[in-house]
């Protein structure tokens, strides 16, 4: 590998240091030390356990003479590898007030050194994947850190802090229906697709993980994907028409997770005095109808398709259909914290024919989409040896996958073949969906 | 529809009505009134339910003058009917001592009496498939019916009292191994199939549930399958090689419920100081080692396989491999109450030459055998309308498709398209695996 | 011991044995196996376990040549003698078919007739109350049985299945109201007794259980007593002035069982479009106003008491001014299976002047009737050597006194000095309450 | 109230509020954020509740033109009080980072300032009590941020942080025996106690809280008390002698309690290859034989008594003996974060005869010593009218009174006649016990 390739790596591995840093900024050192739930990780154990990652996998094993930084830290930070030995109990990450803040900012400038070293000279190709890795493992931590530190402040219903000041508003665009049986009103059309033997899956030298590998064919019919995600609008027609109050909409295990935590619209949403409002990283405010709709668990977004008369894609059909969508173009843009409705510039939907093919919207960065694939390897999956093996592969069962890439994900993490996943029932992740359904 | 069908349906019923009634006849009424567990029903629970699925489907709707037998038999023997209405909670069915099986034997003969005149006329094809389909699901409560009391007698360790009186030994073949990287040692070998575009699902005019249409296209790359199923005997290797310790072999959720119950073992395995015994329908009795290892989870039967450097099949790989394999023929043949050994009658395997193809044994009637394939619906899959609509298609989430029928399987119920589903951390069916592989 | 002694001891033995089995008579072998929640033991295990007491403290150690009728038994029938060995664990006793009602049977006539050997001889003094203390033991589950089926029988919402059919209505009498700052209205008057010295605790020579000895002086300030128990129709007016919606007269752990199960009213009462049904043991039938209201926990009955603005007696209250009152004369009788109201005969309030006592109605054998004391060891008590000390001193924590004795108590068991406990949270035995207030 | 009494009231108020502050200045503001389980509550939030208390009863109706400091804080720091309306609810105080302990900090100044100018001028006796109140109760929280920050600490097995450093070693003195019957060796001595009818409970005008009232009589045998609490030494041999691994020893539900949380020792230690070390709020070290045993449950006092020969005294007979018993004398002193053994300076048993009393040591200060008495009402006891009323009483119910106070308590709050409660089962307070026994 040579001087050059290290060379970019060190700016890119600082420029996603930075952005943590950056991301956790607006924090105070209390916000960062609590766990308001199992699944969600505490900021300040998000910024250690990245820079865990770094120190386990390339200073411990590839820098001389390095010295780890504390050996208590090898415990509290190991999220999950059970190659690595024995780490302390994912609950109870919020008990834990020591090491402060100011020791995990400590840590993380003697890894910063150490990486600075070891990038400094030449790198074998392994370690230059390794690196890479990290620093695309951190940044699904900075997703994370965000998902998670909206839930810990949502948990304050008294003050509803912001994570940050409202900016300036983006441009808002009336949005619409899919037309035919499905019940929505307004300008939503369906994109149609030819069917066939395609090929999924990451191929060419740019970095990718595990799960998103091999390339494989795999055969899909002729369909119809929407054009945009189901807005708050439809979702709020939903809600009205008893789509929470229907059980024959809703899978079996759904309806159960719907009775028992008494589901009555996305998280976040709150009824009050003036109507729906929602919480968001900006703090609470009105559901705007324009709006993607957002935090679903996989069951009501499968329930709403099939109120819709209509259904979720496969993640294959998405995939395929994603080709050759511009991922952050004049149409579609992420505006960091929330997302945003079809902005202003997005084309109309045309009177002058069916000829012209329909383009597809926000496709990426504004809501993860469920998709009605289960999490599973791809043929012919290999697990890495090793303890970065545990990466990816031992979570491919009981969860679903997710498409796209939303508001809260850093710019790297969208691509067609990136596979996001979670339990069908969990909603702190910004999750959306789009219709699809079978060719006319 | 003809007379002739109606008589053939007629037949059809008496039979499996009368099977049903053999079946429980060695079980007293205490036995009959036990629900060890939620996923358990009482046999009396089951007897009536059956019944009311012929009284709510078909002797309410399309039998004139029917008078219902008990209004409170509407509520209590729903098992999930939403569109039906109110029903009796699950966890439940355990707390009713009535009605009494006195009183449940008379409800069958008050059904019985009418589906008689219903079925001595001429009927419309929509009755005569929701006949067909009430059958159908009297057999499939059938094979239920010996997986709960298999449960509730294994819960009265003083006693472990059998479901029957052992009957002749079959005949038991010697085992074995699969070549190559997997560790069993033995006489397993593996059959090899070539890939493509092949066609799955149910088609043709015989029975079929909605879950195994609409035949569709899928693509399939080469693959191997193991000539049988996995033997306890190699299941004692598993164990004694640490299986059940080495949190690597296993998926995350998996090596999670491994710890939170203490798996150590297949279910009803209990460690005496005569070593290894199972409790069977037939009692307790020592674990054979070349008999089909049974009562596995899915994260057992998947943390096997990788240890053996193998995998599951997909469902599809199996339906492939399946088609042309006798369903009962003179190998692999259904003992009723507990898997059996490789008959002797099987071929060894030859020495003569690769030419000759590896035959699959025990491809029905033995063990369920889990694949990797999640429980989804096929693509184009239609819920039927009504009530019915919720027989299958509601529960095609979080489960794992297992495939070929058990030992407690009633006869038309195996088929190479036919799929069973469980969660994965489900043991009380009769569940095993038989290792895949990608071809060589 | 004489023979005469025997001779008693084998006619009550006897009288007991037989008033059990007449006591289950009314019940299906199905009724008898069922257990509807962990604190209720299937009706079978009732009737084997107290003949496990017999069979296992006096057969076995006491009887030459006695042959254990099954060896498993010792093990499923023991009900929490640590000293006697492993046992099966309380919760599972409803997963038990086997032994079947038959076989318990059959147990009972191994261990009578047996039992009959032993009391035809001679008798030392030791063995003579081991024997009354098992028949003492076997009168206290006759009553179980009763509780326990109770709840049985209610956990069939579909069918409401009677222990026995209605007889005849016993006599009714107008109840009333406590005078003064208390709001019920009515014909409740307050009894008063002088404070002092007093001696409480059991002495003399008849059977009583250990928990009520030694005798010993406690101190009690004067106090009023009212005359009869809390009506249901108090409790109405309780329920109407919004007792159930009233944080501040709780308890707070009782506001909580309160909130967490949903109380809003005593147990085994329903709402329904004709009002307030009551399931007894003769079925469901509407609350009558003037029976003591029944199956209270004791946070419902302390907060009523505070609510009437007085207050629970102590148990030493109870007793000292339980002295002299006929336990079953013509006044307050037990009806067997429900409490009944104050009969006809009761005296009406008089008008001639304050001179003349106020009995004391119903004091033993319609409702047990909480007091304020927490049930504890009298000073001086020990435990007595061997495994029947564990017959009352390990359960003296966290449960509190009743007193006085219920209509399924048998009729030995109710006098001055005995004592019951159940935990504050329970509402499955029949418990009602009567005011007490300090002295005017 | 004269201008005197206002100004030495403002003087305690002061001393009680900068004690507070004292108290949590070791703290970071992440320690301060974390509940570790329902039980603990966050430091920040004990600061803010009992400012909350102050501003609640005392600035809100008793200073005219007081402005609330946040509207919100009504909300999030009531702890208990129904009667003032809607709160946050317990579990979750751990999920607030926002009030800030810089927040919080001001919230205490701001209503310091009113306390400030209320306690300017004259007081009517009303304000002064309710004054009084306030700063007994934020006492009360002084030693509960003490237990709950040690539970907090504890929680974080690889940094075992300290609260502060350790100071000087006291002198230590060596402990001993109870003779007789009583197992443990060493030095311990039984003082006697003359029976009969005493007067227990608060009298007179120094404050006290309402459940010390009414003075009452009661009557009390003649006893022996230990004249220092069980040390660590002899609770070593109570766990050498099996005393966790025999039923037998205790209460039933105190053994079902020892089950399922694996109770093998006190709470906060731990075995490693050095033998036993204690978690104290000075950092882990290792168990000292002549320290009182501490963080005991109800349930493992009780079965070391019973092992001991013993008893628990009960509340009465400990506040009978603890009158004349100096309270922070030369003996038994208290050291401020962890018991010490029994000073050197103490009276060596003396060999000149019976005629000398026993002093008892350690009466207060040290560790909180469980009674054999449940925590009830006093006869006569009335809630006072208001909020305030919910200070106590309603708490009266399944816990056990503690007496004496233990090394974290503030020098107010240890008195005869001082009621301290807790749940049988919990351990994170700081209490041990002292052996009584029936007079000889």
């Amino acid at each position: 590998m040579t001087r050059d390739t290290s060379s970019r790596l060190l700016n890119a591995y600082r420029t996603v240091r930075a952005h943590t840093d950056a991301l956790t900024a607006p924090l105070s050192d209390e916000d960062q030390c609590i766990q308001s739930m199992p699944d969600v990780s505490p900021t300040k154990w998000h910024r250690a356990h990245v820079t865990w990652f770094f120190e386990t996998f390339l200073c411990k094993g590839h820098l001389d003479g390095y010295v780890e930084h504390d050996p208590a830290f090898g415990f509290l930070f190991n999220s999950y590898y059970e190659s690595i030995g024995e780490r302390h109990p994912r609950p109870e990450r919020g008990n834990l007030s020591r090491p402060s803040c100011v020791d995990v900012a400590a840590y993380r400038r003697h890894v910063d050194e150490a990486m600075g070293r070891l990038l400094a000279g030449g790198l074998s190709a392994e370690i230059a994947e390794l690196v890479t890795l990290g620093i695309n493992h951190e940044q699904q931590h900075q997703e994370l850190i965000l998902m998670d530190i909206k839930h810990v402040l949502s948990c304050n219903p008294a003050l509803w802090p912001a994570y940050c000041t409202p900016g300036q508003a983006a441009p808002v665009a009336h949005t619409g229906v899919v037309g035919g049986s499905v019940k929505c009103a307004g300008a939503t059309r369906w994109a149609s697709f030819e069917g066939g033997q395609i090929a999924v899956g990451h191929e060419g030298s740019g970095f990718a993980f595990d799960n998103e590998e091999p390339r494989h064919r795999v055969l899909v019919e002729s369909f119809r994907l929407a054009d945009r995600p189901v807005t708050c609008g439809q979702w709020l027609e939903f809600i009205a028409d008893g789509g929470y109050e229907t059980p024959t909409l809703w899978l079996s295990d759904g309806w159960g997770q719907r009775l028992s935590h008494g589901w009555e619209a996305p998280s976040y949403w709150h009824l009050d005095d003036d109507g729906w409002q929602v919480f968001t990283l900006e703090g609470l405010k009105p559901v705007a109808a324009d709006e993607p709709v957002c935090h679903l668990s996989y069951y009501e977004a499968d329930a709403f398709a099939r109120w819709a008369g209509a259904r979720l894609p496969t993640e294959f059909e998405w995939e395929h259909a994603a080709h050759g969508v511009p991922q952050f173009g004049n149409i579609g843009i992420c505006a960091g914290l929330h997302p945003v409705p079809v902005p202003v510039a997005a084309p109309e939907p045309s009177t002058a024919g069916a000829s012209r093919p329909v383009p597809l919207l926000q496709m990426y960065g504004d809501v993860w989409e469920w998709t009605s694939s289960p999490y599973a390897a791809y043929p012919g999956f290999r697990v890495a040896p090793g303890a970065v093996g545990e990466y990816n592969g031992k979570f491919m069962i009981n969860q679903m996958v997710l498409r796209g890439g939303c508001c809260a994900t850093p710019e790297g993490h969208v691509r067609p073949t990136y596979r996001n996943f979670f339990y069908p029932h969990t909603r702190w992740h910004f999750s959306g969906l789009r219709l699809a359904a079978d060719a006319q």
